[in-house]
């Protein structure tokens, strides 16, 4: 990465440099502007962050502070566009332009709420991939018994081998050591607990992880059936993005309904702990107030927002990013991979 | 299938006739024995219980009526069990020989809560596959949006192809007929609602879905992502053995934890309509008060209990099974076959 003192559109830039699509969401980007400007200086470090939207979007708001810069662009990929059809015909989009700009070293991180696709389309024909990885997987952080599990991959690529399992476990590991857990507790989510459970794919993950555990700092815990997820210690939960985005999605789904259903039930006379209690776990299983997902096995950051609820998710990525830069994510993936694959049976 | 008015065992049967396994499951044979016997004559329709169990099952306890009779045998096959060896080794354990005894036509149902691999295998080698079904599957009942949904396939196989995934759909729609509903609505548990999503399998079962909802009495509402199960009308899901599995299981895990927390909270100064309505909830999603998994696909009915709570889903399992020889389900799901195998342009 070139050196973060140089200069992007005529200001010098602090330590912490992150870029921010405005475009393509299903919110507004009009309502994300107003939540960064509202809360751009309120974040854990000094950051400077860049702002990237058509020019319309910027219209009669200076910029507060040396900190925060606008970025006109042309034009926007939305939601119902085709990936690579979207980025080849726009590459003066917020999107491209992001990716582009965070290739050159103008920017340490890149975080977007726009489609899904074109963001990782996009990331990976710009960006290197890490070396000995074949495919980026998306990570999320989701609510688990104690503490929050790193999930991955919840929708880069839906088919799989076992050496892409074993890449995520790697990036799954560096992840939560990044967020300070020196030993990682790490699982394959699969259909029953033994070690001969699920698709042939699994199996070979299953013997390799368990092979490459002792040396590797990490814990790994075998197969975890669904239904145990959320009452067992676990850091890191791997699968395959078809079956990860599934998981997280009947999880968010079945917590929205049941909390709406208590919520909508007797609510005046509710007592004070229990008020309080559900407020807490609200807040807790509140999926769209957690950091976006990082495009993890490339060799810079890419965070790419839920589509909805992107103004509170915007700001935890940001502050995510933060930490992933501060602790040299990358350097550390990097390292985690080298030691799984040159010690992996079979990866 | 042989007329209902023979003999079994010197007995003479009434009109529905159903075999149970007590063996094998996570709950104590005995207690099993004794739910059924407090509980054997309180079922909606006149029906004559066949028990299988290990002849210490049964030391001391009378047969309380005719319609009751126990059914000693020389062994059990055990969940650590590995199917093929365990129904090989033991044909003489309550699962063999009660899946016989339904072949031979002397029950019409058969219901163990059991070894899951060994019921399957044992069906598939001594029952008939229904004509042009390739595999059987596991359909279960969950709590969906406004009534139950059926979902399958829920574990018994984890490969599959377009043509399976049509004959699920053909399954779940005879199943919610026999539950009265006339026009049930299906969907594909898909990772987006765009027809477009997901695998080439599940692309190519939406377009024969699609092209075949016209005429078969059926309405095809395309893809549901998982977050949008629990809020979509929906009769019939259908998925492969591991989605289904993971879909399943995380729901039952999410549920039984959200409604824990709550529970501990502040229990004593909940107000009456919170309490009931916590209560009525609990029913709601208490899964293993559900019937079991119909193993969907043959030419006999046979169900598959949850291992746990097995207490509670036998008595509801024995009810659904009254349900599904009343309806002559084994009949219409070959209708449904038939009118999907020769009407589909892919199947």
């Amino acid at each position: 990465m070139q050196d973060v003192g140089y200069s992007v559109r005529g200001k010098v830039k602090s330590p912490l440099s992150i870029g921010i699509d405005l475009m393509g969401s299903d919110a507004p980007a009009r309502e994300l502007l107003e939540t960064i400007l509202l809360h751009y200086d309120s974040f854990d470090d000094p950051i400077y962050l860049t702002l990237f939207g058509t020019s319309e979007v910027f219209e009669g708001i200076p910029s507060p502070s040396a900190s925060l810069s606008f970025f006109p662009v042309q034009e926007a990929i939305y939601m119902h566009e085709l990936p690579l059809i979207a980025i080849k015909r726009k590459p003066h989009s917020s999107l491209c332009v992001g990716i582009r700009m965070l290739k050159e070293g103008h920017l340490h991180a890149f975080i977007s709420a726009g489609n899904t696709g074109a963001l990782m389309s996009c990331a990976k024909i710009h960006l290197a991939s890490l070396s000995g990885l074949k495919r980026p997987a998306l990570l999320t952080l989701f609510p688990g018994h104690q503490s929050e599990i790193a999930l991955l991959d919840v929708g880069a690529s839906i088919s799989y081998k076992a050496a892409h399992l074993v890449h995520f476990a790697a990036m799954g590991i560096a992840y939560q050591k990044s967020r300070g857990i020196s030993y990682p507790k790490l699982a394959l989510l699969n259909i029953g607990s033994e070690a001969k459970k699920g698709t042939p794919e699994l199996r070979d993950a299953y013997q390799t992880l368990e092979h490459l555990s002792d040396k590797n700092h990490f814990i790994f815990i075998g197969n975890v059936e669904a239904r145990n997820v959320f009452q067992t210690e676990l850091d890191v939960l791997i699968t395959d993005g078809f079956t990860g985005n599934i998981f997280l999605k009947t999880s968010e789904g079945i917590a929205f309904n049941i909390l709406k259903m208590i919520g909508d039930i007797d609510k005046e006379n509710h007592s004070l702990p229990l008020q309080r209690a559900l407020y807490e776990l609200r807040q807790k299983l509140d999926y769209s107030k957690y950091p976006g997902a990082l495009l993890a096995g490339i060799d810079k950051i890419v965070i790419k927002c839920h589509g909805e609820g992107s103004s509170s998710s915007i700001l935890s990525s940001i502050n995510n990013a933060c930490q992933l830069i501060k602790y040299n994510f990358i350097d550390k993936v990097k390292e985690q991979l080298q030691s799984l694959l040159f010690s992996g049976k079979r990866t």
